[in-house]
């Protein structure tokens, strides 16, 4: 194995000289995420700086049988970028460009290591934005291979609605590209659809065209606390029967708001908080905030208010995009096990508030949030790895996390993606024949298994 | 081959009795279509009550190898209900109920069979609408199929954004379920996206999980008549990039405008015309009305009228949802080649313009209809099939036109689907490897290709 190795690593070193690595170092930054799961290192890790090099760094590998895992920004939350077979990690970060912005269209083309922030920052000069926001700093290349989502998806959709065509490099070191830059197309099989999601099994993603909005005329904000978990659910689900669609709607459980109180210095009422954001007009905006504070003063708040001051608005939403390192902030010498799980929205407060109750009887720390208008949320829970006894407890909390959100319908994730970690509920959630579609699909693919092995089938 | 099928034929007819026929007309019947493309009859047909009697079917033809062609209503425009290869027709007019109406969640769970027109009226009661309209009474078992859309699209959404989960019965008669009832999932590959608009080549639908709205609380809809067709696109364009989203925006050039008048009994202004339809609250719906308003009337339009009268909406919806009928009455001894592209919304008015002269030139007639908010348009082209000269200058015109649309970066078709008719253009589109990628999916889910060969890939 390791002599078969070297005549691909000389390629690449020949290839890519200064961007190609098996240095110690490099091998360990490509195997750390976010995630609580093990790292399992690379053996390489290559920097391309074009679609031709990667597409010449998959046919070196594929000759060679080696084991390709792309790499985004490394916030993958269930072991999505481990190399449980070593192999190559081809880090994107070189390919960050913003390539080109088509403003009639409403579309823009980029690369894949472009983050999400970064992107918005560059199309906020056309009046334009691009409206996945996961709360980490996630290159596109990332949310696309994870299907990612965010606080905004049940209004303006997720990665799977938002993502016009993309390039692929397939396991063959072919070039395909997924659609043309029409808006819709009835032209065969959904090929961008079938890479959004896969996490990187099926190929690497090398360019992606994003449909993106103008920005909207005005934006308010609001925020309200409820008596409980369930009350919240139910207020929204009465908002979206209403017809109303918030840009974001957001949960935070009273442990969060004790952590983002002392994390970011705020002063909010430890209670169940909901967060909302608007769009549109002047008029719309207002029109949406007033609907809304009727809607959720019938479900009992008291202390609903809006604003469309953008100070007051940053502070709130830092508080939610700091969430996992205010509860990281709880207990610095523990580890978070990030779990997520989606549910249809009129189980999703039964589901919560079983999935607090189960928190509180097996004595683990850690807050629930929700982005409650797709049924989606997540539990953020602190363990010492060191203490195997509380890691198990952690363990068998998501796994009854799963089992209870598969039980009222749901999924085992709404938007981290399957990785290492979910791999086992695959099964379970979609019977062992819909599975070995998935899994037919990626022989057919990718025959010798080098796309990023291990992961999802 | 014959003394085969019958073996297959004797199981069906022992299944499923009266619900089991070879009868010419029943044959003949289904593969009719409103497609010019020659019928290619099937050599039976079942008419399945069940998901579980699909299961039965699909199996014996599995095991004689026989084709299987699903039918929904026969509105197909490309020839994707042909049997080539003979075999059997699966059609699922007997399984059209409303399964399940989930009010809090937005959702309905549907059989294959029921027409759009007729879930709405089920679900008009609920207070709730389904949002894909195309001009036909299609089954959303063949809407699913072919990725349908509408005129409501650009607002709402296709059928790949408004299907939440499918049950398929797959070539080796196992069933599988393509998602759960989340709203969103990052589990793996979208196998709802790789069914929709596969066209029946990977299995047969057998029920559909939906996401439906609420009925807006107001509706109004506004026409206006522009110049030239190129700015009747260039208006939309500047409707979209305001950040309005007309829930229906329709073009119909001056030659529908005639059809529509003669076979609807209107009094149109002959010239290109627009059609608008807002959803909203009251406010909501005017404002949208008067901001459309601002933009034609500043691209040259004097006539932009609106109002929330239901007679005069429906007159004008009807007129749009006849236009088949309208072309055809203009010349009833002739057929019509139905097509459709897609392009990006900036290259719309280019792709019309050079589409209408090109019908001119070669002295075709038929009208240009376009959703214009996608980028989508059709061409409705009357020809005389027993004029083999005029014949080919009608799929002469096709080519030319599927050629432009992609030379635009559009697509061959955006809502009509592949079938036999657009066959020939996927390679253009997709190039060799990428059509190969659909190629080597079929392959791994249908190893002996019996559902319906010939088509897509």
């Amino acid at each position: 194995m390791d002599r078969i190795d070297d005549g691909a690593w000389s390629e690449l070193d020949h290839l890519l000289g200064p961007r190609f690595s098996r240095a110690e170092t490099d091998r360990r930054e490509h195997a750390a995420s976010t995630s609580w799961i093990a790292p399992q290192l690379p053996d390489a890790v290559a920097w391309p700086a074009s679609e031709e090099e990667v597409v010449e760094i998959v046919d070196a590998c594929g000759r060679y049988h080696i084991p390709i895992i792309g790499f985004g920004a490394g916030t993958s939350l269930e072991g999505s970028v481990n190399a449980p077979n070593g192999g190559l990690a081809v880090d994107f970060r070189k390919m960050n460009a913003l390539l080109e912005v088509h403003r009639e269209d409403l579309d823009c083309v980029v690369q894949p290591g472009i983050v999400h922030q970064e992107l918005n920052q560059q199309l906020a000069p056309h009046g334009l934005f691009f409206s996945v926001d996961p709360a980490s700093r996630a290159t596109l290349g990332g949310m696309a291979s994870t299907r990612s989502s965010g606080a905004s998806a049940a209004r303006y959709g997720t990665m799977r609605d938002n993502v016009i065509s993309l390039n692929v490099v397939l396991a063959t070191g072919e070039l395909i590209r997924t659609a043309t830059r029409a808006r819709k197309s009835a032209a065969g099989y959904d090929l961008t659809r079938l890479f959004l999601g896969s996490e990187g099994t099926l190929g690497l993603i090398t360019t992606l065209t994003l449909k993106v909005r103008p920005l909207p005329a005005a934006v308010a904000s609001a925020s309200c606390t409820l008596e409980t978990l369930d009350t919240c659910c139910a207020a929204v689900a009465a908002i979206a029967s209403a017809g109303i669609e918030p840009a974001r709607q957001e949960l935070l459980d009273d442990i969060q708001i004790v952590a983002s109180n002392r994390y970011s210095n705020l002063a909010l009422p430890v209670r169940s908080t909901l967060f909302f954001e608007f769009h549109g007009s002047a008029d719309q905006v207002a029109d949406q905030a007033k609907r809304v504070e009727a809607i959720v003063s019938k479900h009992g708040s008291i202390d609903y208010r809006w604003s469309d001051n953008q100070d007051e608005r940053e502070t709130l939403w830092n508080a939610r995009f700091n969430a996992f390192w205010a509860t990281q902030a709880l207990d610095s010498a523990k580890k978070i096990i990030v779990t997520d799980v989606a549910v249809p929205v009129s189980r999703l407060g039964e589901c919560i508030s079983a999935t607090k109750a189960d928190l509180s009887a097996n004595n683990l720390v850690g807050p629930i949030l929700s982005h409650l208008g797709d049924g989606n949320f997540h539990s953020l829970v602190l363990v010492d790895l060191d203490d195997q006894e509380e890691v198990d407890r952690g363990r068998q909390f998501v796994d009854r996390l799963v089992k209870r959100a598969l039980a009222l319908g749901g999924t085992c994730t709404g938007e981290h993606g399957v990785g290492q970690g979910k791999r086992k509920f695959m099964e379970a959630e979609y019977g062992s024949t819909g599975w070995a579609v998935m899994r037919r699909i990626k022989e057919a693919l990718d025959p010798f298994a080098i796309m990023n092995p291990g992961k999802v089938v």
